[in-house]
């Protein structure tokens, strides 16, 4: 089975039953599926063949949700970039995947040249949305609509080709490409259809990325049930409430940082939202006192998914049922767990020789099922090293108890998660080291009643070295993606030591 | 991923559940899947390979659970038997599979010795239940006591490795053995989990004959979630609404003549069915009206599947939220129909040609997804007939509406369905016509209220013969199982037949 059967599930049952509402305009599956067919045909009238990747710089709009299908229809692979990250790692990204074509959104169009130099192999750049086309760019829409909707028909892709390219970002090297087959985004689509509590007449509010593979996933099961999407293009609290009343919206995803903004905000109780049936959120950790206060005010039920984008995402869940604000003095309980392993997809937790290590005693996480990538694209070190044995090694710390609920405690890859993104701490680190002043440097997250999480620089400067946080700070806008940079600097005598001379970032961590 | 994961999954997950409930014993997972390794020990010590079949013929018992099991953690495949059988087509499974061991219930044990001399290949009888062993059967609880536990680890059968054969009525030539892969059966678990209406606590009753695919493919999904398993041995209605009352269960599978013989019980008032959240049914058509008296006297909903043992079963389901009772006397609504394909199943009606026919327009329902059988073991020839361009032909005929509710009208092969078992009427025809003093012989289903449909043989005796229907019922129950003989005989003079000298058995079901 393929990703193309979902979509073709949806124009086959439901061709009446509408897929795309967008302010006032609402479109069929049966249109829907027509105008993927032109973007087909347009894709493959630039040229491109099967397994050509098509990268896109897009926020959520229906033209993102049309060209994720048509990239699956015309046989290529859609390389989705995150719309936060630096013009530098878009460049890498789309050199890395050797991506042939661009699709960029309006407002990014001022990147493009700069694109364009570092990633010189880019043949074609299409620009989304209405108006004019820029210098050298293609409009995408008019390209579409001059497209043949009957010159592809609908093929059906092995199980294991590529269906897309998700770049994350790296521990160090630039992003990585993580290779997930029709199969593993297939598969992850039936083991979500259980959690996601979706049914008739499911309405989904894209306003978590969809570049993110955490909203992007869902596009499959919505397809199944024929169900409507209701496009946020960036997030915003307000802007997610009036959708939900206005469209009558059942099910979204968000992550932590989003419901922190939405529950608190001052508007909230004018909004209708009647029409919810379930909360999706994860990405990063859900502070309880956060989860009860959404849990009251949200007239709808709340699941927790567990996972990452190598998993296609979904590795456990904490199912609606599960969560019970009883006990949550104790240190295991259910609440304050990820849930268990969702259906399809196997678990454990290991020491590093990957043996079990026993209920309640924390180890690796790592994941195995037929939703796991095929790999990093291009990095068969890295792969031999997370996929060994036949397991996805998350790098996430934790626990199961007797009754299967996995409970994450740290992190064993040194990452920081400001705002649900995964942000590796040595590359920040390199960028600072390369400052001529600074002597050593550790980064850390630190709590953060908004991103859940902030990144912190501890540094020793050189002697006699005047560097102030400040300019650090700008040193590392100049060189990182915006949400990598450090919000805070602190400088100190010394960085504390384990007997190897390592870091030790817990004790960093533990100061107030 | 593969069938021992869902029952690893219940021992990991939920190891202090209760998988079964037998009488006044309950047993949790841990302790079912202990005794299912030692009974894959004991299947082994008996000199078991890997591939090598058993054959079973059980009522359903904790017992057959067990041995479904262990059969898949040996790595050995099972065959489960028609119980209703005659011991002709049993002995024609057991030698057309070259199963080496046969397991069977104590009520079975009168039929091993005619067993043995038509299955002479057969190595070892194994007898279930309690007491002595019988002449030359080895007693299976004891050898499974004996065994060691520890002796078989948790292994990863590969997905395409066999799981089990599941014979079928075939039309000619005996049964047929459907060979389906751990994919397959696995598959369709994804596919059920979405329709079957389980939940947390959910407590299954087998009830229709777990030799069957419409159960035993439901153990599972139950394992999935750590559902508790009750068994009714054989079916009885009383019986099906005390165990509901007793154990609580909320949800099971039966065909319709069951439900019939349930809803018509002087006793149902009786019982507590409170407990019920969903009655699965299907097998053999659902006349409407006793779906509308089921669905007013069960507290519970309803959902219909429609498939068959090569696709592992589903194929359509009709789900709860399509029972409305409106509109009913329209030929086409949702209702009366099979349903909408399941979720990874693709359904098309096509012509002789394989053709797409219109919506609305009748044609031979196929299906295609990885929930569909690898072919009949031994049958070259008829599975390239029934799965010719990689979909499966069902035989039944049926339309498309244009919101894809799957209505089935007739039937392509020649077959009868009564209580829902296949009967094929060339199997029937050719043992009458066998008989000295019969001419011409046309096998009919007639509408029946309890079994759906009953057998009809509408024959031409030679001239001058005098055989009567008793006679020739008994010279049929002499020769073919017990269910596929005819209830009623009608003689005539002449069969109607086509331009073609074909019978036309639309013209013989037509007649009062």
């Amino acid at each position: 089975m393929n990703l193309n059967y979902c979509l073709r599930r949806a124009c086959t049952l439901y061709p009446n039953a509408i897929a795309i509402r967008d302010g006032a305009r609402a479109t069929t599956y049966r249109e829907t599926g027509r105008r993927i067919h032109q973007s087909a045909s347009a894709l493959r009238n630039l040229g491109l063949q099967k397994g050509d990747r098509v990268a896109t710089l897009l926020l959520n709009t229906p033209e993102y949700y049309e060209l994720y299908y048509s990239t699956l229809v015309s046989g290529t692979v859609i390389v989705p970039l995150n719309t936060r990250w630096n013009v530098r790692d878009i460049a890498f990204s789309i050199s890395d995947s050797g991506s042939r074509v661009l699709v960029v959104d309006r407002k990014f169009a001022p990147l493009v040249p700069e694109i364009q130099i570092l990633a010189p192999a880019l043949e074609t750049i299409l620009i989304a949305g209405s108006g004019e086309s820029d210098d050298g760019m293609l409009p995408y829409n008019a390209l579409v609509d001059a497209a043949d909707p009957e010159q592809h028909a609908w093929d059906d892709p092995r199980e294991d080709d590529l269906a897309g390219l998700f770049y994350t970002s790296g521990t160090t090297g630039g992003p990585k490409g993580v290779m997930l087959s029709h199969r593993n985004l297939y598969t992850n689509t039936l083991h979500a259809m259980y959690v996601l509590g979706l049914g008739p007449g499911a309405v989904w509010l894209h306003s978590a990325p969809m570049f993110h593979i955490a909203d992007i996933s869902n596009l499959h099961s919505l397809s199944m049930l024929g169900a409507e999407n209701v496009f946020l293009p960036t997030f915003d609290a307000e802007e997610t409430l009036r959708l939900i009343e206005r469209h009558r919206v059942t099910n979204l995803v968000l992550v932590p940082t989003m419901i922190n903004m939405v529950v608190n905000h001052p508007n909230f109780a004018k909004y209708d939202l009647s029409s919810l049936r379930r909360v999706l959120y994860g990405a990063s950790p859900m502070p309880l006192p956060l989860l009860e206060k959404a849990m009251s005010m949200f007239p709808c039920s709340f699941t927790q998914g567990y996972g990452m984008t190598e998993a296609s995402p979904l590795i456990t869940a904490l199912e609606w049922q599960d969560h019970k604000l009883e006990n949550t003095d104790r240190k295991f309980a259910p609440v304050k767990s990820a849930g268990r392993p969702v259906m399809g997809v196997e678990v454990r937790v290991v020491d590093d020789n990957d043996l079990d290590v026993a209920p309640g005693v924390c180890g690796e996480v790592i994941a195995r099922g037929d939703n796991v990538m095929q790999g990093y694209w291009n990095r068969p070190d890295a792969n031999k090293e997370v996929l060994r044995g036949g397991w996805l090694h998350t790098g996430d710390l934790g626990t199961m108890d007797d009754e299967g609920f996995i409970y994450i405690l740290d992190r064993k890859k040194d990452m920081v998660k400001p705002g649900g993104e995964n942000v590796y701490t040595p590359e920040i680190e390199s960028a600072i080291m390369g400052h001529p002043e600074i002597l050593e440097i550790a980064i850390i997250g630190i709590p953060h009643e908004k991103w859940g999480e902030t990144i912190r620089a501890v540094a020793t400067r050189r002697e006699g070295a005047g560097v102030t946080e400040e300019q650090l700070i700008a040193w590392c806008r100049d060189r990182l993606t915006h949400f990598k940079c450090p919000t805070s600097v602190v400088f100190v005598e010394a960085l504390p030591k384990g007997g190897t001379g390592k870091i030790q970032k817990n004790v960093l961590r533990e100061r107030p």
